[in-house]
C-alpha cells in the first residue's frame, strides 16, 4: 500500500457513513451498543490474522501481500465502526486521542 | 465533548507513538501480533460500557457525563492501537478506508 | 437442542484435543497466547450472532433453527479452545470455576 | 494448579448461576445478548495475560504463581458467562461439542 498517510477526514467519513446507513434503512440498528458489539467483531477478524504467526512473521506482514491485503481491509473495518460509535455518541475522536495521550504521559513517564 | 471533528493527523500521530513506545524501550513489544492484541483488549472494554445497558440508554449515552468521558478514552485507546498496527505493518489507513467504502458499496447496493 | 446437560467431561476432551493437534502437527502452534487469540475470535463470533438483534430478539433466538445451530456451533468453539488454554498452561477448571463462585459471591453479597 | 480435572457439572453449575442471578434481580439483564457482550469482555482479558509475553513465556504461564492465578480467573469467568449464554438459548453444551468435534474432523481430515 502506499506511504502517503494522508490525515482521516473525520467529520466527511462521518457524514458518508450516515447517508450510506440511511440508504439501506439501517438507521434502527445503529445504537452505539450495536456498534459497538460490530466493531469488536472486527477487531476479533484483525487478530485471526495473526493468530498462528510468530512474532516474526507478523512483524513481516507487508510482504505477504494477500496477508497485506486482509490487513487493510480489517482495518479500516474496525476504523469505520469507531467512526460510527463516535459519531452516534457525540465523542470527537481528534480531542480524545489528545486527551488520552497527555494521560498516557502523565502514567508512563519517560525514564 | 466538542463538535469539531478535525481530521486525525495520521502521520503525525504514529510519529509521536513511536517517539513515546522508543523512550519506554517497548519498541520489541511492538509486534503487528501484539499489537492486535492489545488492540482488541481495548475494543472489548468499549463494549464492557454497553454491555448491561438497554438500547435506549445506549443511545443516550453522551446525557451521563462519567459515562461519556469514559467512552471517549476507550475510543481513543482502540484508534491509538489501529494507528499503531497500520504504522508498523505499512498500511495507509486512509487509503484502505475508501477501498474498503467502495467494496461496502458494491456489497451492500443501495435499494 | 436437547435439554440432557451431561457434565462435560474435561480431561476426556482434553486428551481427545491433544491427540488430533498431534495427527496434524499443529502442537508448536498451540501456546497458551495463540490459543488465547483463538479464543477470542471464537467468542467475537459468537457476539456477531446477536449484533443486530433486540433484546427480545436475542432471547427467542431457539425459535430460529438456523440462528440456534449456528449459536450451538459457536459455544462449541470458545469452549475447545478454553479446554485447550487451560491444558497448556495447567489449569484446573472445575476447580477454577468453584473459586471463582466463592470470589463472586463476596464481591456481590446477596440483599 | 491441581491435576484433577473432574468433569464439569454444567446443570447443576446453570442452576446456581441462575440462583444467583436471581437473588440479585439481575434477570432483566440477562438476554443472550447482553451475556455475549460480557463473554467477549471476559474473553479479552484473559487475551490481556498473554498481550506482551513472547511465546515461550506464554508456554511457561504455570511457573508464574500470580499470573496463573489470574489465568485460571479469567478462565473461570469466561466459562460461567458460557454456561449462561447456553442456559438463556437452550443449548447443550456436552451434544454441540460433540458436533463440533465430528464437524472438526471433517474439515480438517488427519493426513
Amino acid at each position: 500500500m502506499g506511504s502517503s498517510n494522508l490525515p482521516l477526514d473525520i467529520a466527511g467519513l462521518q457524514s458518508r457513513l450516515r447517508a450510506f446507513a440511511a440508504a439501506r434503512q439501517w438507521e434502527p440498528y445503529q445504537t452505539p451498543k450495536n456498534l459497538a458489539m460490530a466493531m469488536v467483531v472486527e477487531a476479533a477478524e484483525l487478530v485471526e490474522i495473526f493468530q498462528w504467526l510468530t512474532p516474526e512473521e507478523s512483524a513481516a506482514i507487508a510482504s505477504d501481500a494477500a496477508r497485506h491485503q486482509h490487513l487493510g481491509e480489517e482495518i479500516a473495518d474496525v476504523m469505520l465502526y469507531l467512526l460510527q460509535i463516535a459519531d452516534h455518541s457525540g465523542v470527537d475522536i481528534a480531542a480524545a486521542v489528545e486527551a488520552k495521550l497527555v494521560k498516557n504521559g502523565l502514567k508512563y513517564p519517560a525514564p
